[in-house]
């Protein structure tokens, strides 16, 4: 499928709400992507199941603070320099780019990628949402090396990892990142389209687009978004959601440390809505709790929107006063596998609480 | 010339002195080859003169924090798999390593390489003593880029940076090493024999073996350690020296921060010296001052040396109430020109100072 402008503007929606609070705004990568198009560019995303077995799927994506992203606007060209290194140092050039994950710009950088040298996109990614490290994909739960990883900055400056410890590549390229001004821009996760297919979360970039189009129609018919979000999820991979909170923002708490936007935000009901809710976030929605019971905890989704206009509002965007509504959504079962929920469940994060679905949760 | 077991350990001494309390010490580097030797490798050390002009040379270190070094022993296979993955970039064999720093450690790092591999170790260096900071080599100074490099551990893990900036390299690199522990090993400043003749510090292993043979003749004659040694400066390009104090250290205050061991060491006046010598220390004795005074200052060499046996103590190894004697040497030309005390004289320490050469402070 070849992307048009509008599909873009639905995408970047999508991709926002699916980031549930993190992984950068798409706006930004959005722009990215029109600029390509005005210069002739075009991009083409495939099917995962329509990847030769043995071609070569080399993820590209940005990495650093979602607070720094908004204050530095990428041209691309980091990224597609860490393409081609990676694709020197396999010998091999590749077949297809793809996000490592959906949510937030991410969902844009292979597309800048795609677009400018032309290689399609697939359709897929390897978190089916955002999480804040590199070892929160499903390709590294089910076995995928993320190394070598090559990640490239504005200035030219470039590092290509090696290491057999997708933990330690995190941490390795966390330093990095942090070093080369709190963002990079990367090429990881290498590998052919049978493991792609076996290890990625299928068809998220059309889901995000399904989710933004959804918005948009439903802005533009005056109609309930909410209600319109509620009956699609059905229809997709992402099969429950549900309003777990409506209120106004009450308090906030934020601070970038160690390359990470960490905080809490504490929302005061509204609209039938009694008692608070408290959300802890790491660069993403990681649990909310409604007067200390869970409503939902990662890796279901907690997508912050505008009570007025179901726009997902990203955690660095959120502002005192702000009335908003809380969907919890459920992801998809391979992200709910034993092996996945032992790397970007509840404990991935340190919160001392079981994964419990959202549709079994009161 | 082939090194026999009585050079190493001259070496090894010399390279102590020459480190000017930095650098790390040499003696765990020694062992090193030491081990290599016992298992039937050689080493051989060649004129930086007999190189050919467009032969690959590849210099070899350890990078980190001394402190930390002392603690850890590596096996030299981080090394050599430096070097082997700067070659498959490189595309080409090395036809010869050398240090990028011939004070401390760093002088033995690339004999490991060296006898493990086969290759000839070139009779030079890119420091003539040890600084604390990658791009403080001469070869830097005179135009040669650090990048590519590469640094590994041992683990396995490594990472090939690429930059045109020497000092972005070394706050890339240092990030690294400071994320894989706080010591990684590198190969770096590839470069041909032309480029190596007209940047490095030449004949500086062999230097550090007369230093080191000079000490333990003396020892051994029960001669006087320190005159002989002012009295073989003069036949070398290390042509002055001077002893600037003797006393008992009073005060020591020392730190590992970002990498680095920061500190400060007093000196009480003894035999016939009054007053206090205080020297800065970042890695190395930066500059001794004798009651506010400057009597050396970076890049001449501030030597702390046992008062009994002349034997050098690296910053880490001091101790309360040890009598030390102070020796300032002149560095060669190629060390002080002004491109070179721009990047590693005073002002490259932040020291509000200017280079004053030792021959000429009172």
């Amino acid at each position: 499928m070849r992307l048009e402008p509008d599909d873009l503007r639905d995408l970047a929606l999508g991709a926002a709400f699916l980031g549930t609070g993190g992984g950068g705004d798409p706006y930004i990568g959005r722009l990215m992507v029109e600029q390509a198009m005005r210069e002739g560019h075009t991009v083409d995303i495939i099917d995962l199941g329509s990847v030769p077995d043995d071609a070569l799927v080399i993820p590209t994506a940005m990495m650093g603070a979602p607070t720094l992203i908004v204050e530095k606007l990428p041209s691309g060209e980091e990224t597609i320099a860490s393409l081609r290194k990676l694709e020197a140092y396999l010998g091999r050039k590749a077949y297809a780019t793809m996000p490592i994950k959906v949510g937030g710009i991410n969902s844009t950088m292979p597309l800048v990628v795609g677009a400018r040298l032309g290689l399609p996109v697939v359709d897929a990614d390897g978190m089916g949402r955002a999480f804040p490290e590199l070892q929160m994909e499903t390709f590294a739960v089910y076995g995928v090396p993320g190394a070598p990883m090559v990640m490239s900055n504005e200035y030219g400056d470039s590092a290509l990892i090696e290491t057999a410890d997708n933990k330690m590549l995190e941490w390795l390229a966390r330093g990095v990142t942090i070093r080369m001004g709190g963002t990079s821009f990367i090429a990881e996760y290498a590998m052919d389209g049978a493991t792609a297919k076996r290890t990625s979360v299928p068809g998220t970039l059309s889901l995000a687009i399904l989710i933004g189009a959804c918005m948009r129609r439903t802005r533009r018919e005056h109609a309930d978004p909410f209600a319109a979000l509620l009956a699609l999820l059905p229809k997709t991979p992402y099969a429950f959601g549900k309003i777990i909170f409506k209120g106004k923002i009450a308090d906030l708490f934020r601070e970038t440390t160690q390359g990470f936007a960490k905080g809490r935000v504490r929302i005061a009901g509204l609209d039938g809505w009694n008692g608070t809710m408290e959300i802890d976030i790491q660069n993403e929605n990681l649990v909310a709790r409604h007067d200390g019971e869970i409503k939902a905890i990662v890796p279901d989704l907690i997508c912050v929107l505008d009570s007025e206009t179901a726009e997902p509002i990203t955690t660095e965007m959120l502002r005192y006063g702000q009335r908003v509504t809380v969907m919890g959504v459920a992801v998809p079962p391979i992200m709910r596998t034993p092996e996945a929920l032992a790397v970007f469940g509840p404990g991935g994060f340190g919160i001392d609480a079981p994964f419990t679905p959202i549709e079994t949760l009161g």
